[in-house]
């Protein structure tokens, strides 16, 4: 079952109090395939510059990412620059430069069509809506945004919500989104508006599932050490994405073992700077924090409780 | 198996969104008590001025709190004023008269201090320590504090905290009394204080329980409606303290339910104003909401996982 996903490819420089990048591979599509890669093949729709190292994507190559999707055009790469607080709870953005991002229309190689699984990263939603009118039949489409999109293309928003499965979005998206600040009113008036499911991202605090009839949480994972936040939303949402495609079953028990699954992805994802982290994770690493999980929610209660 | 609250009895005049109360009965052992007799009979020491409304505390003790350790003093009872932002998400206190409460000296009567289970509720450490002398043999301590006492009495509550057994306190001051704003390494450090546990309460994103070897963490109930989140820490001690006394357990597994009914207590407190939600919740409604716990947190994982 295949798994597409289209979204940015940057080069960040970030810094936080316990170091810094510069220019290293970034952006919501590669931490999306680094994280994803650990469970099931990704395919990566995306653009870079005429000076992006391709060499710093080859590890993801080699752990199964297909980048034929990836188109080199002439101009500068997507460069963000940003700087983390003392406690990395809020973070300032120095510099964004688009280059040859600003002008990016994805084109879906036609061997990725045929994908069941989509996510849709956070670009204009007038793009998402092209990318899904080139999928042939996908099973679950996900996407994300961000409050630009949902300020300036608020009406092309609403038309790709009734095209989804599953909005995976942060918390103050979803309160902007939706113009109610309780997080649960807000996931059911995304729920209106088409998708089946409604993924909140709570950072530190974990992740909400929302659907028609049911809420699962699956908290953070409990780290004494988080060196850089960057890119833990988009290793969430390869993890989430790749798990569900890894046993092509979208049964509300697979979401939220998805969703655990991406909450371990978002817990390695911090615990190193930019991408380099996931290099080293193991399938017995996934599989032992993804246990640490149950036990870290697990409670008993007697049958006649 | 008998459990002691010492805390604030106050009168709390709160106005959030969706309504205000003037002069309403409130105060940490308030709280803890309208939540606590849910599960166990509570006994209370504290505090009240001349002027108290003692006929507002009649449903209590109609429900098994026992308050022959209130006393009444001549003066003016204390008094708290607060308005709550919009969401809910911050408050201003806009008065607070301490009345009779700043010279309180907490004298436990005779039948008291035998009791095995007590809460030592946010007063000065020095008072604190006076009421732990009074006890004879508890098999559980736990005790709140607040920044206030953090800055002012640090020598004192370092003190108390090699005399107790479980530390419970919000986020802020874990990360004030540590100086560490990495929360789980602020709970370390609180456990190498003295205390074998470190209960830390996280409002709407629920509460975690650290021991030595372990993490468990309870997510808030989802609420779509929250009217006046005064209270809810009071309220959780309450369910935490009146369980462990109820089934006279203090295994780990048992402490992780105790943390369960105490973020179900916390869930009832802020669904109305005040204490006067308890009074409308039943044993089945307790039952019915901590089952609904386990729906929020659980999943399957295959054993070869």
């Amino acid at each position: 079952m295949s798994l597409v996903v289209v979204g940015s490819i940057a080069l960040d420089s970030v810094s936080t109090p316990f170091g810094e990048t510069a220019d290293a591979p970034g952006g919501s599509a590669v931490f999306f395939s680094a994280a994803g890669a650990l469970l099931h093949p990704v395919q990566v729709v995306g653009v870079v510059g005429s000076d992006y190292p391709l060499g710093a994507l080859k590890t993801l190559e080699q752990r199964g990412v297909d980048l034929r999707g990836v188109e080199q055009a002439a101009g500068e790469s997507f460069r963000w620059k940003a700087r983390y607080s003392y406690d990395l709870a809020s973070r300032e953005t120095l510099e964004t430069r688009l280059g040859v991002f600003a002008a990016f229309r994805p084109k879906l190689p036609e061997t990725f069509r045929d994908a069941r699984y989509v996510f849709l990263g956070n670009i204009d939603p007038e793009l998402q809506l092209g990318v899904l009118d080139q999928m042939k039949a996908p099973a679950l489409v996900a996407c994300d945004t961000m409050n630009y999109w949902i300020q300036s293309k608020r009406d092309l928003l609403l038309e790709l919500l009734r095209h989804i499965d599953i909005l995976m979005v942060n918390d103050s998206e979803a309160r902007e989104l939706s113009g109610d600040w309780n997080i649960y009113r807000a996931a059911r008036w995304i729920l209106g508006k088409g998708p089946r499911q409604t993924v909140i991202k709570q950072g530190e605090h974990g992740a909400l599932l929302v659907g028609p009839d049911s809420v699962f949480k699956v908290p953070a994972y409990p780290l004494q050490e988080v060196f850089d936040p960057t890119g833990a939303g988009d290793a969430f949402a390869g993890g989430f994405m790749a798990y569900l495609a890894s046993c092509d079953d979208r049964s509300p028990a697979s979401l939220r073992r998805a969703m655990v699954h991406g909450a371990a992805m978002g817990s390695f994802a911090v615990e190193a700077f930019g991408i380099q982290g996931f290099d080293k994770v193991t399938a017995a690493d996934v599989s032992a924090r993804v246990r640490a999980f149950r036990d870290l929610v697990h409670f008993d209660l007697p049958e006649s409780a």
